[in-house]
Order: C-alpha cells, then sequence, then structure tokens
C-alpha cells in the first residue's frame, strides 16, 4: 500500500479505516521528525512485528522549556517522508500544532516519581508534555504496540507507568539505542554540534560503558562509581555535565548501593547542545 | 440478560465481550454507590439511550481531601445491586482499591482553568482526583456514553474538557438533578443530615432561584445578585457558606457582568454536611 499523510486527526481516522482489523496489529513510532538512524531502527523493528504502522510527527512544545530547543529543534519533513516511503510505512501523521493544542488545551497528564529525577529534575514540566502528548497519539490511532528507543530510557518508564495506571491496552516496545561508529548515541541534536564539540561528546558514552564495568566488576558503592565518572567527564574542558546518576531500571530513583540491574545515565551540555545517553548495567549471566 | 457483577478489570472485559457491537452503543453510569433517585434518573436516560449498560462503583479515594468524608461516605452495595438489577443495567463494575490504585500509582490528570473556581477552589485535588478515575473507567469500560448528573456541574464541565483535549471517542452527557419535594437535590449525603438541618438545606435551593430570577428579571451586576444571594443564605442560623458564585457555564469561571447565560452554584455546610447546588439562569427565550 503506498504511504498515506494525514495532516489532521479527521484525515488519521480515514486512513485507519482502511488499516487490517481484528486480529492483525497496529504499530505506531511516535517522532518529533528529523528521522535519524534511531528512529529508522525504531520502524524497522515495527515494521516487522505489525501489520499497518503509523509514524507520527510532531514537535512537541509542551515538552520543551521556556528556554529550551523549541524554535532551533531540526524539522525535514520531505526527507522524513522520503524514509517513512522507503520503509514501508503505511500512515505518517503529521498534525497542526493549532488542532493538537488549540487555545483552549487544558488537560495534562502528570506522572509522579519515576519523573523525579534526571531529565525530569533539569526540565520541568518535560515529562507532562510527554505523557500528554503520548497519550494524545495513543487515543487516537489507537496501537496495539508504540515503539520508544532506549536513548530515552526514562521516556519509556514514564510512557510504561502512564499506560499501567491508566489501563490502555497497548503495549510500549523499547529498542535499543542506535550509535554511531565513535559510540556516540544517534540524536537530532547531534547535527547542532561543530566538529571538536561533536569529538568531545564521545566522552559521554566512553564513561557509561566505564561505569558499567566497574559495575559487572562488583562496585557495590553508587556514590563512589558515579564520583569516578563524573572525573571522567571533567577530562573534557568543552564538556558540561547536567547530571551522572545510576538509578533502579524500574523506578529511575537515584541507589545508593548497587545491588541488582542499575542504569547509568549521564546529560551533558556543549554549548547550546543538550545530549543525553544512558547504559544498563546489568550482569546478564546473574 | 441477567446483571453481571464484575470486581476486577478482567472480570469488566470479560463481561464487555457478550456485548453487542458495531453500531450498537455502550452506555455507562460513574458512580460512587449508595444510589439514590438521582442516580436512579441517570441509570433511566441511559438505559433508553444504549444497548449496553454498566453502572460503576467505586468510592474514588484520590478526590477526597484529608479530611474529607472519605471514610464515612455512605456504602450500600446490596440496595445498589438490587435497583441496578430492577433498572435492567447489565454490568456492574465494582472494582477493588489495590485494582484501581495499586501501591505502584504514579499517574494523574490535571485540567487547569476550569478547576480553579467553585468546588476546585474549595477541594484542592478533587477534580485531579475525579479526571483520574473517570480516565481509568473510561479506558477500561470504553462506553460511547458517559452520564453524568448535573448537580456536580462543575464535574460534567472537567469531565469534558477532558474528553476534548485527550481526543477520547466518548460522548458526555449531562442529566438534570432531581430534587426532593422541598427542592433539596438529591445527594447520597442528605441522609447524615439531621432533621433541622435537612428543613435548613433548603434554603440553597431557594436562593438559587432567587437568583435566577434576578438574572431572568435584567439584573447585570453579578456582583449585586451575588450579594443578594448571599444575604438570602445568612438567614439561615445552621447554614455555613462555602461559595456562592455566578459563573460563565462553559468555563466556570466567575463573571462580573452578566451578559449571557450564568450558572449560579453554592456549597454550604450543615454541622459536617457539606452540599452542593446549582442552576442554570438562561432565558430560553433569547
Amino acid at each position: 500500500m503506498a504511504l498515506v499523510v494525514a495532516t489532521s486527526i479527521a484525515g488519521a481516522r480515514e486512513a485507519m479505516e482502511v488499516a487490517p482489523k481484528g486480529g492483525s496489529s497496529r504499530g505506531l513510532v511516535p517522532t518529533m521528525g528529523a528521522l535519524h538512524e534511531g528512529h529508522h531502527e525504531l520502524i524497522q523493528v515495527a515494521r516487522r512485528e505489525c501489520d499497518w504502522l503509523a509514524v507520527s510527527i510532531f514537535v512537541n512544545p509542551t515538552q520543551f522549556g521556556p528556554e529550551e530547543d523549541f524554535d532551533t529543534y531540526p524539522r525535514d519533513l520531505e526527507s522524513d517522508l522520503a524514509r517513512c516511503r522507503q520503509l514501508g510505512v503505511d500512515l505518517v501523521f503529521q498534525p497542526g500544532r493549532d488542532e493538537i493544542y488549540p487555545a483552549t488545551h487544558r488537560t495534562f497528564v502528570e506522572i509522579e516519581t519515576v519523573t523525579s529525577h534526571l531529565c525530569g529534575r533539569f526540565r520541568p514540566g518535560h515529562f507532562r508534555g510527554v505523557a500528554t502528548i503520548v497519550l494524545k497519539l495513543l487515543n487516537i490511532l489507537e496501537p496495539d504496540r508504540a515503539y520508544f528507543g532506549e536513548k530515552d530510557a526514562q521516556q519509556t518508564v514514564v510512557v510504561r507507568q502512564m499506560v499501567k495506571d491508566l489501563h490502555l491496552p497497548v503495549n510500549i516496545r523499547q529498542v535499543p539505542t542506535v550509535r554511531d561508529t565513535d559510540g556516540l548515541a544517534i540524536s537530532s541534536r547531534n547535527r547542532h554540534l561543530g566538529l571538536r564539540e561533536r569529538k568531545a561528546a564521545t566522552v559521554l558514552f566512553r564513561t557509561l560503558k566505564e561505569i558499567r564495568t566497574m559495575v559487572l566488576q562488583g562496585a557495590r558503592d553508587a556514590g563512589q562509581v558515579r564520583r569516578n565518572g563524573l572525573r571522567l567527564l571533567s577530562r573534557e574542558p568543552l564538556v558540561q555535565v547536567e547530571y551522572l546518576d545510576l538509578v533502579d531500571p524500574e523506578t529511575m530513583q537515584p541507589v545508593s548501593r548497587i545491588q541488582g540491574p542499575v542504569r547509568a545515565a549521564g546529560a551533558i551540555r556543549l554549548g547550546r547542545v543538550r545530549l543525553i545517553d544512558n547504559v544498563l548495567c546489568e550482569d546478564r549471566d546473574g
């Protein structure tokens, strides 16, 4: 089937009427556009698992703070559509801001605890915006499965918490982070990095891998491991650290004693670009 | 069909499988039980309009403040079931608190502006709890129509705002308030009134009717009308006034100049019992 592009909710619902029903599965990959190799992987995994696949493209204003990069967030619709067509997507849903957030919009979803640390602490209101837009998209497109990238692991935890608490009939899938050959996690924001910043940015993943090694080698004092990680990051003068933490992968709460799987997560700034990354530190044999 | 009583989400979903589908309509009357003539009317209207009808019974803890009457809120399941059976309800959904709010529950729906006055001002968190439980019930029972009483007019506005903002495929119906012969709005809490309080309580509806008369006779200064109403209420020494306001019926914001339909709404206390009521002041010919 050819790709349908819907720019309104009514248009999306019309496209959904021809989607296969009953026993077959619908997939959704929610994105903010500027599709890259990370999205490519999400769409490929979803395409394999679902009979009908929608990709939403919407730069969601409510998840950006007033000082953040909503205005400069990359937008590249033509190349996004070409990629979706190439990957066999059935529907691209690309709604207008006025239909998703009309002037009368007043409803927000708040998720406690899992949003209190990491990005939730440094971007107040961010996950409120994320949860609200994801709930809207789930209600509009009614997928059986929705796909999120592990780079935004806290986002997946937030969405899963919402889905469970609101009894939504959707399966949330997390797809491993796609990395450049030097390890940098692929992100739409990478294109804003200068050459020296681009090189310095790799320190984040190197640090996270080092933390994983320490944990797998038996380190138990999370504070000690974290201080070692911060020392590594501080060797890169272009990098400002926003946070570096070891958290429980289910609750996203910082741990002090490492007693099971932990997620090491960090956020750094290079000039005006903010990057995040994380790795699961888990002994797969134990 | 015989009444099915489900005490779990899985049980409700099983009952829904035998519900008529495709073109036929499902109704939901969400209640906190202790069903009275007001609920009776809601259920009768819903029964006429829907092919399959669910009544939920759940005293929702998140809409009660810490100092409020959650513990003493009336519960009367046997008589509730008898009434539902008599009215031809298909499903009574009476979930346990642990399934609706497990210890891990973290998600709440917040609705701005329409909750900032009237009950929203005097019961902080009340409509957050209402919106959250209604969204859960809508997601679990997937009705085409849900029914609410006009006595809780602000609640209807809040639910309609949520339904619109979250793109939920449900029609919210408001059913007129049922009153005792002396005008007192029927409420589960009326049974906690002593004989003298019961008599004094009628002053609220008399005041609201008086306000409507003033508005229909051309009063335009809402402050003046409100002061007249407060004077009437103050003649009843057993009554403490929580609020008395004239608000825009769509936004629930107080008006200063009366230029179209307004809703007059009040909340009073008689001892430990809190009662609310409201009337729409609208010139049906104009």
